[in-house]
């Protein structure tokens, strides 16, 4: 295939990477706008597949699946960031268009190259060191300080693959019980409050800033978010000035979350990035005229971006676990949507779905 | 199977007869409520049979096709009234709960059941008369008054399979150009308006009502919808009246959408029934807090109704054959919401999406 004629008209099928709950809401977002969608995923019983036009089942490095994607469509996006960077660029070698692209995947697939990008784009973080060896790391917590936090440069999500310093001699032992890779070394963020800012960014340059969210995290899992986040315009104007630059030094194509630690004296830390729609961003489904899914979707499609003002104030909560059992009582809630990923089987922490408790602004 | 256990909980299978738009947007509610769907669709390719889990291509009478849809669920609903009553008989005893039932598609299929359903239940409507051959016809003419329209007793959409039958000497030949079936004769209405009204019913009787909608059509088609509707509060409890009457009248569970005429002093009468999502309810998707397929999939599903409020002021219109082909220019208007089918090839008058142009109240 030649790469997609963009913006890519209705009836068009878009190719969504990965299974999970943000690919079932990509593909219902597209849909509603005339879209077919293919998946590509792992598991042969999943949220997206299930919810999808088409479904392959296979591994996203797997050449022949990737061979099927490229002859369904010529537009692929992803739903999470550890997308294999060698089959994007099959894809693209293949003329089909992978957005977002490979610089905002390298960047956000390695904690030192994304914090390394921030600082240089104008967009502060804590001060942070990398190690490859034990030696490094010990190294690393003396320049930072204990109590720090030790991360692998690669992969982990949800607090997986990180661990709390909080002396400078527990630093080897962290490296080690985080597997010996390569890490990097953050120092604590004494935050007041933690937030997010949803963008996105079209084809053409133009940038859609959604308000700020308050989230909450529990054991390293969010747990909900208040939108829009009490701000005055000093704070609103500090994350859309940081959101505008990540957007534009990734010359990003899509939406992208933006995880914020509120300092003290209202200075903004970017705590990390995520080249996608974002579990902070589910607030936008019913507070919002456009979500971040389909605000997603018409970016990577070349359409004009949609309006990102809030038109109800939103607590998203996650429904964890067993937590979801509780659906029919929040169904009787009026002022309560939920949002169900039919997933099979819950563990706890798993996210199972999520509730936005709407309320007028 | 055994009749579904109610609440059906999220996770569960719903199955759609037809493959529409308004199987679509029904799929893709229900799967944003944890739900699979699978859809029975005589076409191989459709906008509902894309935006589901499963799809089985067969007539809607096919046995074998129904004994597979019964293996994958015990609760389906439809799309459209004209679903055969031997399939929902059919299903009814191998265990498959059908909702809405049959009492209400029997009265739906016949626009003289309907009628005189409607009458007997205090839910006025023009007068009207039955005629099964040409000299009924002009008798039936000739009781009602010309001008007079003449529609087939069953079948017929969007101003198919009717005939308006301008002078008493016109009856015979109108009921020949109909194919000589049974016909319903209505007395002309001069209406000031056509206005509509979306209610539900859930499995427990509980009654949840949107506001009036005014709706316009043109050449039998509905061109668009404005909602809420400007009513004052006797307009607004004569159409809450009626639909609580219809609805119990029928014992309903789902959405339905009444059809009415506003006459000068400001009477409604009944025009008709739709046991169904309804195309003057799309309006509700970007005006209420939970929109008419939402709701029509709580319905069925036996979970509590959700709230009718109106939370925007909506212009709802069809984008008919061509018209879609402007969706580049509503997808950048920032007031409009785009809703497109997913339809292969369009052809004049075909609905092949919707615009919602949304304001405040």
């Amino acid at each position: 295939m030649s790469p997609p004629a963009l913006p890519l008209e209705p009836g068009s099928t878009i190719g969504i990477l990965g299974g999970g709950q943000l690919g079932r809401m990509l593909a219902l977002a597209a849909a509603r706008l005339g879209f077919d969608v293919v998946v590509l995923e792992q598991k042969a019983d999943s949220p997206a597949g299930r919810a999808a036009c088409r479904l392959i089942v296979a591994d996203y490095g797997d050449e022949a699946a990737l061979a099927q994607l490229a002859g369904l469509t010529n537009l692929v996006t992803y739903e999470f960031e550890n997308v294999p960077s060698a089959s994007v660029a099959w894809l693209a070698a293949h003329g089909v268009e992978v957005a977002p692209g490979s610089r905002a995947l390298a960047v956000a697939q390695d904690r030192f190259e994304e914090k390394t990008f921030l600082n240089a784009n104008g967009a502060p973080t804590v001060a942070f060191a990398k190690a490859d060896t034990a030696q490094e790391a010990a190294d690393a917590v003396a320049q930072i300080g204990a109590p720090a936090l030790m991360k692998t440069r690669r992969e982990g999500y949800d607090g997986k693959g990180q661990r709390w310093v909080e002396h400078a001699a527990g630093a080897v032992s962290a490296f080690e019980a985080l597997g010996g890779v390569p890490v990097i070394v953050e120092a604590a963020a004494s935050f007041v409050r933690e937030l997010s800012v949803i963008a996105a960014r079209g084809r053409d340059g133009a940038t859609a800033i959604y308000p700020l969210a308050e989230n909450h995290h529990e054991n390293g899992i969010l747990r909900r978010s208040i939108a829009p986040a009490h701000a005055d315009a000093a704070l609103n104007d500090q994350a859309e000035r940081i959101a505008a630059r990540v957007l534009a030094g990734l010359d990003y194509v899509g939406v992208i979350g933006i995880e914020l630690f509120e300092m003290e004296r209202g200075q903004l830390l970017v705590n990390e990035i995520a080249p996608r729609v974002h579990n902070t961003g589910h607030w936008t489904e019913d507070g919002c005229e456009v979500d971040q899914f389909e605000q997603h979707i018409r970016a990577v499609a070349g359409w004009p971006l949609g309006p990102t003002r809030a038109i109800a104030r939103v607590e998203m909560v996650n429904l964890l676990g067993e937590e979801a059992e509780a659906w029919a009582k929040f169904a009787a809630e009026p002022e309560t949507r939920l949002h169900l990923y039919g997933k099979r089987g819950s563990r706890p922490g798993r996210k199972m779905g999520h509730i936005n408790r709407v309320r007028p602004l």
